[in-house]
């Protein structure tokens, strides 16, 4: 693997291709980057099969309300409309549905309604801001909140997609379709993680309304990617972040830029990582501030933004977590629509839905070769050996080596093991298997029914964790066709888990975590995301001989017989002076509102960026 | 209840009668403070019988080992010693364990050794730093960690043991026995929770060692406030943090001072509390800064440190979050050791542990009367409208109210409902019970089996949540005695849930966290407390008509027709204007190490302190 050649830049190439016997859509690889010479067909490859036109995401999106927070506002009026045919001319609609009724077009809609035997639910028109919708503050500005500032800069590096902090160093890239992805992630250079990504966020809708039940969004197809936001410097990430632009090539000829798509910045979490006071005979005291790098991105689709955070703790911890805010979604409130949410406006059903996310982390714990263990507690009685007479209830330690697909596969309703790592053929200075361990923060529930003729499509939700063979056939658990085909899906991520054995052989976790969100007044104007997070941790068992955060340059000890107050004895005393200088603010810039756009040659430099994956025409 | 008089100020004092026919330890109520003119003797008011004499927790702690860490220096030698005996002369060696073997006292040990019939495991004296167990930092300090200051000075109140911050108000107090408390928690001047406290911290060890696998801490009996630890500015807490001492007298005549127990600080927590951003149609951006204020303390309990905070959101959520450091447990490594835990040194074996944090929510949403209630999510089959052929697995919402103290007691294996919540007798604008919602996270197991014969002194264990009906005579969930007589328990939280209906009641949730730990090489020096962090929230559901955050002074909101960077627009572009001043950093102080201690006489000033709780003679 080291020494070898370098591998040639390549990009992935989408075609539409409509107006054709066999409308298809069609992949193509595309390289040597910078300067492309050749391009394969790898549909059949990657798919078994052609993928037929249908299953294409949709093209740009038409939306003609113009009310801050729209998606609160429904009128009762929803319209079916059959575009099955590649001729535009031959769109209909093929059912028209008001305030809890359905008719077959518009001309019967229109002639009960002079018939007066409709019930007219008279929707007072919004002003443009939204009224309650609006995000517009209800107060005026007054002190600033709290701030954070490096008091002699960052003690982190971004080049060009390279981060460095501490022991840490990766790459970053932003996929089109399924957004923040980081590889080759290294600790003291060595590599702990191949690639980390954001795979798919979905979310089953329910209502009694026909839109809101039949929703079932999977992001991806839409593009998490695509649509990362611009972020505000102060509120998306912290006034004095490094912001890094990215650039794109979908849904058009030209490269699009996104300034500011993501922030990196450290963030001393204001409460310790670790720390030990003793007052039993040896007075002395022991520290070290929480302070971690984060790298963010935050995609604004549709109504709802998801903050996808990926942290880096001085312990040799990883975590991903993704928080959910945005306006939720709503039905028009008519009949037992209760059933199916909260009313939280006057003619507003927020409307219950799933929120799931899958990630991929392809791990390589000491190496590419690894297996996955299990470590849990377990009671065995044991009488006192001092006194038989007393029986003990102690805890043990239980083992397992999950040796096979099936058993690594955890249904989301199934217990997990409380310790579950990838452990490394080789071990630390104790004896044991070097690992790292996964623990999952979630409160999902289940996604669908298996019953369902849509499930295959979504299967990855039905595992909270899923560790299945690295596969060159197998890289994302979806595919941005399954939106659109989710019968037929492109990509069914349960037949991955065909029970092969899975120690000391390279293994990719997949991990779901997820919520339940039903709406409520407080989600007007819209959610926050205090308890709407969710993800998971890489911690280290095992792995390193000593906690390798008491290498850090930010610990703290001192003990009774020191003087406490002198830097030279502990550099906390040393912040009055060390951290006297507050840098510049550079002053607010945004260009969220701009659509930055460059010439389709210019191409050939912008593909040097990790981003240029995905393109239609 | 308001307007009427303000009850008495009086103090629980507790006394140890060893030297009598009896020995007992009584309780009494005194009063009125500060200057009590009567005692009361409340022991069989609040037990039911005298307390035995044997229950008391023990007056200090004999500890003579002097190494930095010795948590982690076992050397094979535990002696069990008799101390049942009121007369110390009597006390005696009744059994010796070394390195995996039982004597009957030391002469047999001895005796052994002489005759050459002992495995000797020689180990080497550990230099007074502890060596490996030291927290010395193996890296020279360098620049500083990112800091946060508050531009304008702190946007926070704290007068005597009140607490101010945007809409909310609170009071805190510090109990010997079981921590930090929070008493008439309001938002907007309407009372959400009346008492939110820490109530006991157990842990369970497993070890092939005597003394290792026969502890159970319940640190309430220690003293988890007792044990408050001198907070360090800058590691435990922000530097410009605000900080509180607090007084207590337990063991001793005289009142004892912990200088800056306590801290209150605002926390930019670096992301948004909410956001949102459009692009369709109408060009906008709204958002608002996570910005939340933090109450905390930390208790260093023997070997290991917990970090106790109280976070108060500004959309309304409350959290409760407690995080684990400080020394691992351990025992001498022989034999079968590996069944109980992981090598971490030489001799060191990391001895498994449980933690179980019990606390007491007593929220008063709307009102004191309250219901429990559960939504839901479950799928229903349908036939889409539209369509008859085509089924729908389509979420709705389930509804329960929970009766009875026995349904709403929900054992930690079992399955909880995803949103439960303290529903008011009163309804919020659109019809709905306003609430607040519970949210845990945990990653908890078994306390201990069932069957244990001290299972009944720690049931509160037995479940994530218990909802009972509050009542004068079960004011907490455990007792001080309970750890040195956990056979008899004097509390036994198992005995509060017997059925009764609690339907439009007072009520109190019981809500237990905790983890799984198994020490593994990064342990240490010590315990880190990422990941090792659990505890819940306290959620608005359907209480305000609107995210009352709306209101905050932080908040965001530009449209692309604005000019952004002014100030009058955008109080984020004014900044580096408003933001320019670092305030000055007070010179570091600590005071840790010296035990400020006041005459007895001065009691009746500081009995007015909320801490003086707990006595003994």
């Amino acid at each position: 693997m080291e020494g070898g050649a370098r591998p040639p830049r390549e990009a992935l190439a989408v075609l539409y291709f409509g107006n054709q016997a066999n409308p298809n859509v069609t992949e193509y690889v595309v390289g040597p980057l910078p300067v492309p010479t050749y391009h394969r067909d790898v549909t059949v490859q990657k798919y078994r099969r052609k993928v037929p036109y249908h299953r294409r995401p949709m093209l740009g999106s038409e939306y003609e309300q113009n009310v801050s927070g729209f998606f609160l506002h429904p009128v009762g009026l929803e319209v079916l409309v059959d575009h099955s045919s590649l001729d535009i001319g031959q769109w209909a609609v093929s059912r028209v549905f008001y305030n809890g009724q359905y008719y077959r077009d518009m001309a019967q809609l229109e002639s009960a309604y002079v018939q007066g035997r409709i019930s007219v639910e008279k929707v007072r028109k919004a002003p443009p801001d939204g009224d309650f919708s609006s995000m517009r503050p209800r107060a005026p500005s007054a002190a600033p909140f709290p701030l954070q500032y490096e008091p002699q800069g960052p003690r982190y590096s971004v080049r060009k997609n390279h981060v460095a902090f501490q022991a840490w160093s990766f790459a970053f890239g932003m996929s089109v379709k399924t957004g923040l992805r980081l590889f080759d992630i290294r600790y003291k250079g060595e590599r702990v993680v191949y690639e980390l990504s954001v795979q798919e966020a979905l979310s089953v809708y329910g209502s009694n309304c026909p839109g809101g039940m039949s929703t079932r969004y999977m992001d991806g197809s839409f593009g998490i990617g695509r649509y990362t936001s611009p972020l505000v410097r102060g509120v998306d990430c912290p006034y004095l972040a490094s912001y890094v632009d990215v650039h794109y090539l979908a849904h058009s000829q030209d490269i699009r830029t996104i300034k500011n798509a993501l922030c990196v910045f450290e963030q001393n979490l204001g409460s310790p990582l670790r720390r030990h006071f003793s007052n039993l005979q040896s007075l002395y005291y022991g520290g070290l501030v929480n302070s971690a790098l984060v790298l963010r991105s935050i995609t604004s689709l549709g109504n709802h933004d998801y903050v996808w955070d990926f942290i880096f703790y001085q312990n040799g911890a990883i975590e991903a977590k993704v928080q959910a805010t945005g306006y939720p979604s709503s039905s028009f409130l008519h009949g037992d629509g209760l059933r199916y949410g909260n009313r939280v406006w006057e003619h507003t059903l927020g409307t219950i839905r799933t929120h799931s996310i899958n990630y991929k982390v392809d791990l390589d714990v000491g190496g590419v070769k690894n297996s996955l263990v299990a470590h849990d507690m377990a009671f065995e009685m044991a009488r006192a050996p001092w006194n038989p007479e007393q029986q003990i209830e102690r805890p043990r330690l239980t083992k397992r080596v999950l040796d096979t697909e099936d058993q690594a596969a955890f249904r989301l309703q199934s217990k997990i093991p409380r310790y579950i790592y990838f452990a490394a053929n080789s071990k630390n200075k104790w004896g044991h298997q070097r690992g790292y361990r996964i623990q999952i923060v979630s409160f999902a529930g289940d996604h669908v029914p298996e019953a369902s003729s849509m499930e295959r499509a979504i299967s990855w939700a039905r595992y909270k964790l899923a560790v299945t063979r690295r596969k060159e056939e197998e890289p994302t658990s979806t595919s941005i066709y399954n939106q659109n085909d989710p019968w037929t899906p492109t990509v069914a991520f349960a037949d991955f888990i065909d029970n092969e054995t899975i120690t000391n052989e390279d293994l990719v976790a997949w991990i779901t975590a997820g919520f339940l969100h039903i709406p409520h007044s407080e989600d007007i104007p819209n959610t926050v995301t205090v308890g709407n997070s969710v993800g998971f941790l890489l911690r280290p068992y095992n792995y390193y001989d000593l906690d390798p955060s008491i290498y850090s340059h930010d610990g703290v000890f001192f003990t009774s017989e020191q003087d406490f107050t002198a830097c030279e004895v502990n550099p906390i005393a040393c912040l009055p002076k060390t951290a006297s200088c507050l840098p510049n603010f550079p002053p607010f810039t945004y260009d969220g509102f701009k659509n930055t756009s460059k010439l389709y040659c210019s191409m050939s430099h912008e593909a040097d960026q990790p981003v240029t994956d995905f393109r239609s025409f």
